[in-house]
């Protein structure tokens, strides 16, 4: 796949293309999203090569989805390295974002599975549905649990399940195992979106961590802010609206903040929530074929969590 | 095909996609790529309703593209309005292009025709590819004639052709009729491109226009330019150096590089190609179907130069 990748990146006009992508390709991340594609669809038992074709599919959806939300998010630093965006600069990230997701539908095309090309052309749009939603909901505190939860199903889990699912339909496997697949996939990817979005607040322990602080500058309203919020105080209530929906935001309100999440119990129960997601994408794994790869998306259910453990 | 239009820019939860689209549909355009394939469709007898979904998926990727552009070329007006961009914000019109694209996607799937998505993905690929090459020929004197003719090919013409190519895969038209279908919207895009570039100066009379200048500021290579620099003398090539390389533009720069246009013959060779191009488009035409649907494409090939006869 890694191959497949490096391939379908290469432009034989536009060098800047294989520049971007490559410098964003390069720098790792965790590759998780194509490998349960490849492990879903040898669970069932797939001995074909389309299978790598929609890993490496889901992978360029990402890379691309990275490279327009570093433009949206004005971000600098991604995956440890200078975004795309401020080495070269937006119009880049923009167009090369665009080739990669037309790249990405060429390579699903070439599987020649309609239903694939469904389930995959319906996770882009609620990906980018999402992502419009998340810009609506930023520096706004009546921000609910259903829209901050399909907020990260259209960052995340869409692409988790989809990812999961079409590796179940290449290898024709029956109705209730895609089912599940899809199950554990959108599982996964909720309780992953969860984690991250508490360790944006040092974790349960509320400790400074590499990242911690950036939703909160960014004044985004996820999990921890909206439990907080809401089992505050009026004292705690006006504080919110200063530094999340005024913006106004002074020396020592990060860590002011980590200690009402703290003290509201919105971190325990930001964590609580992760690890019951995570137990469900475990548990929708019980009908699949058991075995090694099915291990593997078992502890890989544990792994996302594992971080706030 | 308006109908479907309206009601698949829709979203359920992101109030934001509807506002910024219609912004740009209500404001009409041509919608000339959308009659390439409804009309293709039709010449070639077909009877279904596939078309109209082709047709709308041909007119979001066209308005992605559009969204898109603007932020990259930081545009202020498209259609008499104001830009997107502008009136919202470039993250918005990254998001709601991202989300269009996804749509676009969507619906081609529901067509249920493997060859039409392929079609339209390559032409996806191909026309980011071309943005991207536009981005890395602007300012670039060395642009040659090859190189502009692909970056207008992505810019246009590939759009164009995949709509009408597509208007007669759905129908089931013959290879040769297929075929033709193609040579003639490639045609028909890049003469419709070589006429606009020869109007932003002013046409093959070098008379101010509404938009005359606006690619000399942002110091596109187009053919009227190449053609200039290619044939200008000493003196010549280093004014092109300095204002299209170097981007020292003065009070009457403009009014110099028409008159240079006028002078070396750039704006009649320009004119004459856009021209050609054209009777390729509607030579193109001959084997299909008479009658008034190849009327109408016939029409359309000499529409898109009349503004420059």
């Amino acid at each position: 796949m890694a191959g497949l990748i490096g391939e379908r990146m290469q432009s034989a006009h536009s060098p800047r293309i294989p520049q971007v992508t490559a410098h964003l390709v390069e720098a790792g991340g965790k590759r998780i999203r194509p490998l349960l594609t490849l492990a879903a669809a040898r669970m069932l038992g797939y001995s074909g090569a389309h299978h790598r074709r929609l890993a490496a599919t889901v992978e360029f959806i990402h890379t691309a989805t990275l490279l327009h939300d570093d433009v949206v998010d004005e971000s600098r630093q991604r995956r440890g390295r200078p975004t795309a965006n401020l080495l070269w600069d937006n119009k880049s990230s923009v167009l090369v974002g665009d080739y990669l997701f037309a790249r990405a539908f060429q390579l699903m095309v070439e599987t020649g599975n309609l239903r694939v090309l469904e389930i995959l052309s319906n996770a882009a749009a609620v990906i980018a549905e999402g992502e419009v939603l998340q810009m609506s909901t930023a520096h706004n505190l009546a921000t609910d649990e259903a829209t901050y939860m399909q907020v990260i199903r259209g960052k995340t889990a869409a692409l988790f399940a989809a990812a999961c699912e079409t590796g179940g339909v290449i290898a024709g496997a029956g109705e209730d195992e895609i089912a599940a697949l899809r199950r554990y996939g959108d599982a996964l990817g909720v309780s992953f979106q969860i984690a991250d979005d508490l360790l944006d607040y040092g974790g349960s322990t509320a400790a400074l961590g590499k990242n911690t602080g950036d939703d909160f500058r960014e004044r985004k309203v996820t999990l921890p802010v909206l439990l907080a919020h809401a089992s505050g105080g009026e004292g705690d209530r006006a504080f919110w609206q200063r530094v999340i929906e005024a913006g106004e935001q002074r020396e020592g309100d990060l860590d002011r903040a980590m200690a009402l999440m703290q003290a509201t119990g919105a971190l325990a129960d930001t964590r609580a929530r992760a690890l019951a997601v995570a137990g469900e994408a475990r548990a929708a794994l019980q009908i699949l074929p058991g075995g090694a790869l099915r291990d593997l998306l078992a502890e890989l259910s544990d792994f996302v969590v594992a971080r706030i453990a």
